[in-house]
């Protein structure tokens, strides 16, 4: 095992570049899954992977339907039963790339500056997948892959996987595993590894509001009808006091509390908000005042508003009583929280607040619970060990403000837990412009992929 | 006089298809000064109403550049220098058609169904400048013209008119007149002739809140930045009270109070709450509950929210925090209140307001008085006198809560009053989808305009 270890990890270095360059290829695809117009990019980029994963010697590789995006699967079951079996999790879709203007370099032409590539999802995730099947192709080419490994990457993670646990369940035999290895995490810092034990759940509505039948002339009668633009802008505030709680009744009643353990092991992190105000470029923070901001980030839920409009948002001026005004309202949620419980709570709300001045309706879009996983199983402290190898110190425990669907997917339908892999660095503009993967931190992921597999097995 | 006054008439009557496809021409002009894919459009509209005046025999006809659209102007000074001198204004700009989809017709194809004319413009007011000149065209093709005239058609109205003041400053001498003929206006039904006496005036503002530097990951950092479009529906919130008063410090200082005997003369008006239910199809009316409805379009300002956007407004889901965020916000203004000075409170009242959580930025785009004229004036007694004879009935007196920005200018610079004319029902969606003029009261109208001039030489 040693012998192949060292000869996995020399193969990992001397193809680096040719691992980058399939990357490129990989990111080339504008596989937003949001927007209707890339309908046939997804197809495109699910059929690539799919051939890459055959090139690599990948066997039973499909490329399922769903009712969205299709799902991308394959084994490579060599290990032999004694050995355990993980499934692979990963996402090949991305976010839009909008604000376009504010890329350096356009979104869909991964481009190299200094030790960065910059793209839309270098980070998010498709360098995170590119990063395990180096390792495996590593291992594979240099003696036999240690672990038995399945292979899963939907479609539609950004869009809050609504057709995976309906194909985990159709498929539930086939994705049999001992763990499952979610590669869709990162690390403090290039310097600071780090293992992820808790992801936020999600809930995201639509808020629609509709005053008058139709737009009026803001002079013929400004002052007898309630402005839409306006009426939701009211409803909006009513969600958060000045301190940033959330003022919605029920919100937080199924919040599990932090314990005080946690808490000091949360305070270790080098994350205080300076940190934040850097990332942020923010002119102060903000947030709920008892809890500190890498707390806020984790172990607590949030309500934000991810997109406003109504009315003439055009250049120039309109003077116009919009009639009709919606906001993309989402829900980061922390254990035990339910994101329709959450909808309950969110339409008891309007119907407290909301003035008979308006009609509004709010739909619930997509939904995932939250997860906590056990950060002292073999699983989690394998990859501890692994980083320890290749980083030489001791990787931070954290707890993750994204969500991660599958997880607690995998966890109430495949009864496994996920370790949270990935190496995804704070800076890397996730979802925003100029998203980038820091390259010699995907280098050692890759070697730390190698050591986690091998130390599986020993 | 009574004879011509008779033969005019009879040439309005038999004219009135003549009229008609005039005025179709003119509106399918895409004149949306707002909107600069239309500069040409602009140009183009100038033109063709210059044209038009030269076709009625109108002299010193020139289109008079400014910083931003052009000015059409024209004379017909032959009655006289006994004759009282009118200085017709009028502009040639609409409002945007957006949004299209509302339209029954194309908005730039004027189409008749049932009494009405639909397109945009049709009433606002590119149907009220060919109702005068056709009113023109009956006296001169029937005889003399018993007013000196002089014709100011401008292209800047629906974005504030902010060059016209400019205009007139410069054009002082050319402009001499006894009063100015506004044709803007509108009368309160088909069957309720009304002079309007008071118009209010605009305030223009655009207000920008940024938050973080840019767009964030609303997993990765939701929680400790204060989301852009949260903070902005929170500070749009805190200018009204939840009764619909404006909350703004200052705000109603330079309102001048409605007299016992102005309110009793609105009261009389027809316009009771259901009124305004029934145009606005909103599901209850809103605002001061110390004023009627009558009262609050007319004598009381307004705050309005035109039109809000922020962070991602596509079709489906992104977990984005907004960076940035932005409202127009117009305050409809009564004497004796100051543009500039509502300008002031506003940004005053967002010094006091917007937390250190974010950065923002209050931009002044246009600003107009608002104006009051005396309707005891023989400029509009003779004007009364006229619906009286068309209508067979006595006008309405009321205020309008629109804006038109050169009664004020014209009052300032050359020292005259305006009298409001104009036939615009107010179920003539102004600003709206399926902008309509009424035909059998534009041709009401038309022979108003006939008596009037007659009128005032009698």
């Amino acid at each position: 095992m040693a012998v192949q270890r060292e000869a996995a990890l020399a193969y990992a270095r001397t193809h680096q570049n040719v691992f980058l360059e399939t990357l490129k290829e990989f990111l080339r695809f504008p596989s937003v899954s949001t927007l209707e117009q890339h309908r046939a990019d997804m197809e495109t980029t699910a059929r690539w992977l799919a051939d890459y994963l055959r090139s690599l010697g990948v066997t039973r590789v499909n490329i399922y339907p769903t009712d969205g995006h299709p799902v991308v699967y394959g084994e490579l079951i060599t290990a032999g039963p004694n050995a355990p079996t993980l499934l692979v999790y990963g996402h090949y879709d991305v976010q839009p790339p909008d604000p376009l203007d504010l890329w350096e370099s356009p979104p869909f032409e991964p481009t190299v500056r200094g030790e960065r590539l910059y793209a839309r999802g270098a980070a998010d995730m498709k360098g995170q997948i590119i990063g395990v099947l180096a390792a495996v192709e590593a291992l594979i080419r240099t003696g036999d892959l240690p672990v038995n490994l399945k292979f899963m990457f939907e479609g539609e993670e950004e869009i809050g996987s609504p057709h995976l646990a309906d194909f985990i369940t159709r498929h539930k035999e086939m994705l049999t595993c001992d763990v499952s290895l979610n590669a869709d995490a990162g690390i403090m810092g290039a310097e600071e590894p780090s293992i992820t034990y808790a992801l936020r759940g999600l809930a995201y509505f639509e808020l629609h509001v509709q005053g008058p039948a139709q737009d009026l002339h803001s002079g013929v009668y400004g002052g007898v009808v309630h402005n839409a633009a306006q009426a939701l802008a009211e409803l909006i505030a009513t969600m958060h006091d000045e301190k940033g709680h959330i003022t919605v009744q029920g919100f937080y009643d199924q919040v599990r509390p932090l314990d005080e353990e946690e808490r000091q092991a949360l305070q270790r992190l080098p994350l205080d908000e300076r940190f934040f105000l850097e990332r942020t470029g923010a002119p102060a923070l903000w947030g709920e005042p008892e809890y500190t901001p890498v707390e806020r980030v984790g172990a607590r839920p949030t309500l934000e508003v991810n997109g406003i409009i109504g009315g003439f948002t055009e250049p120039g001026v309109k003077t116009v009583i919009p009639s009709q005004a919606s906001a993309k309202i989402s829900c980061r949620l922390v254990p035990d929280q339910d994101p329709e419980a959450i909808y309950e709570c969110l339409r008891r709300h309007l119907e407290t607040h909301a003035p008979p001045t308006i009609r509004w309706e709010l739909k619930y879009i997509v939904g995932a619970k939250p997860a906590l996983i056990d950060r002292k199983s073999r699983w989690v402290q394998a990859l501890a060990q692994a980083m320890q190898t290749v980083w030489n110190r001791e990787p931070f425990y954290k707890r993750e403000g994204g969500t991660v669907p599958v997880v607690a997917q995998v966890k109430e339908i495949l009864g496994v837990d996920s370790v949270m892999a990935g190496f995804i660095l704070p800076d890397a503009d996730l979802h925003a412009p100029n998203e980038n993967l820091h390259l010699p931190t995907w280098y050692r992921g890759i070697e730390t992929y190698v050591h986690y597999f091998c130390n599986l097995c020993t």
